[in-house]
């Protein structure tokens, strides 16, 4: 399969990919190889990893605990004192094997280690193959805030191996599916009609067009100043949406796809109420989310602390909540500004 | 006084620096001014910077505890959970007001808040002034390692007010008065030779001359492959030492310049024995330290600790310790490998 050449690393599909890992190692002669993965990704992806690692290099696998929960800084400061002990030097390259929360910490993690060491990103989950691949963030959560602590940095490649995918559950696949949706409706319909449609989907296919969709964009504004807002469409509120769930202990955690999904949904009412995206639209676009996510009720109790959480986004400026929204499918505005009573009569929208 | 233009920022000098910050105010509307302090600046400096401030916009102060023992990553979390509740958000501006700690911890701060927030930085200090304010280094400890988290990251501006140097003691100015030292013995000889003479010595343009040297080197050499090397004249031992004293309870700490001093006696020791450095520019450079200084005894049974920290230093590669030793005043030679027992050598040679 083809290579995507983003901002200034290229990101390696299939498994044609390993060669190239096996030339950057043969060239950069690292002193020793750190392979971070978590409880799930040792036991089902490192098996299927190992024997592509071509090098005489010392290699030394560090585990954490999966889970969103655990994308923090002690988590970062139990990996850097472990690499620290394992004498990691300014010449270590840390792979990164796993979903998002492997690559985003463990690029965040290389990047500030001894002012930075190189890193290789292997995201194993639908997720991470489609959003965290291209873009060069990394970061971690400061409590229930996401990805509040952070950096831009990138890789020195990326590798899409979709043989990684058997080893996830149906569930992990949704969330990433929903970050497709995205790209279908603010960048390229032809990839939300094939879900909607969902004959003969060929993931490998919707994975490449993805990737490609983030890498055009994020090329095209890689400091988030215009059009890379697009990639936020969702996710304003679909973020303090995901943080409400992850901090309410009597709640079943949320994937970042599900609550996404409840997010663009919300989205879409508010751009048919503020801007002219077609009413039927937003039912066409509703009913595509409740075909693949369990429907999850919001409760009205819990409306104004998903709106405190809101003003804690990343996007926002002045105190003011910036949303991106859509004019039609393909046709974004970015800096809406909602007002509360509108976002409210958007998750009720979603409720009914 | 004049402005250096360093690799991608200003450093202004003396009161004129004030209308320069002023005038970026203006220009990039901040949204919150965040000011970083300890419980020293807050009281002796802070008096001092906040009239020259000229902004409608809301000033917040946070104060956290001086000391390189609070330069770590639970310091930068409370930090970031007070700008979090503070409202904080992509357009805030952290001024940074104190020492190397405050400097290189806010500059480190602010660097990963939400993948980065602008900040400037007003050293207090003389060894701020001539060592933290040029180079676009940010960093904390990780545990008693130094700056062993961190990054490149370049402030707004640096604001270097002489002014300050009356709020802080005299065994500060010392600690500073080192890396003035290491200046003058890899780059300009004429700065060691007005330390030694010690008559008339003009602090101003000690500084100048020092902030004008080290951004020459790190404008030629910015991510420290070669000439930039010779900044870590002293340090390489010079850390291990600190770091030593740091973490034992029954020692008083050294200041970081006491250490450094002591590093620089060692190696230019080993530059004797290794290269050709002179040996009466060994004991006219260890004579300079001790009229400085107070002599520290360094205690045989404390040489193997001392070494174990060595290993940990941020330019080894391979497990290899990389002196930057001297063939003479101004002349240097990177990546020396030294024995352990010519360390030790240095160490007694430095005991007598």
């Amino acid at each position: 399969m083809k290579t995507i050449q983003a901002v200034t690393y290229p990101v390696h599909f299939q498994k044609e990919s390993y060669q190239e890992l096996s030339n950057i190692l043969k060239i950069k002669n690292y002193s020793t190889i750190f392979i971070l993965v978590d409880e799930n990704t040792i036991e089902y992806c490192y098996p299927k990893f190992i024997p592509n690692l071509e090098t005489d290099k010392t290699i030394e696998v560090i585990e954490i605990d999966s889970g969103e929960i655990n994308k923090n800084l002690e988590t970062c400061i139990g990996v850097w004192n472990v690499i620290t002990e394992l004498g990691g030097d300014r010449k270590s390259l840390l792979i990164t094997l796993g979903g998002g929360v492997i690559t985003d910490l463990g690029g965040f993690v290389a990047s500030c280690f001894k002012r930075g060491i190189d890193f290789v990103n292997i995201p194993t989950t639908l997720l991470s193959m489609v959003d965290a691949s291209v873009g060069g963030k990394t970061g971690v959560d400061l409590g229930v805030l996401k990805n509040q602590i952070g950096l831009f940095a990138n890789p020195e490649m990326v590798i899409i191996d979709t043989d990684y995918l058997t080893t996830v559950t149906e569930r992990e696949i949704k969330s990433g599916t929903a970050e497709i949706i995205k790209y279908g409706l603010t960048y390229d319909v032809n990839l939300f009609n094939e879900i909607k449609d969902n004959k003969n989907l060929n993931i490998n296919d919707l994975i490449f067009r993805s990737v490609e969709i983030k890498n055009e964009v994020v090329l095209q504004d890689p400091k988030e100043k215009n059009l890379r807002k697009i990639l936020n469409f969702g996710h304003t509120l679909g973020h303090a949406i995901e943080s409400f769930y992850l901090e309410s202990e009597d709640k079943e955690n949320l994937t970042h796809g599900e609550a996404i999904a409840i997010g663009m949904v919300c989205e879409c009412y508010m751009s048919s109420k503020l801007l002219n995206f077609p009413k039927e639209k937003v039912i066409e676009v509703k009913n595509v989310v409740l075909t693949i996510y369990n429907k999850i009720n919001l409760l009205k109790v819990d409306f104004s602390a998903i709106l405190e959480l809101l003003k804690h986004d990343k996007k926002n400026v002045n105190g003011q909540v910036n949303f991106v929204l859509l004019n039609d499918y393909e046709d974004y505005k970015i800096d809406c500004k909602v007002d509360e009573s509108l976002i409210i009569e958007s998750m009720e929208f979603y409720n009914l």
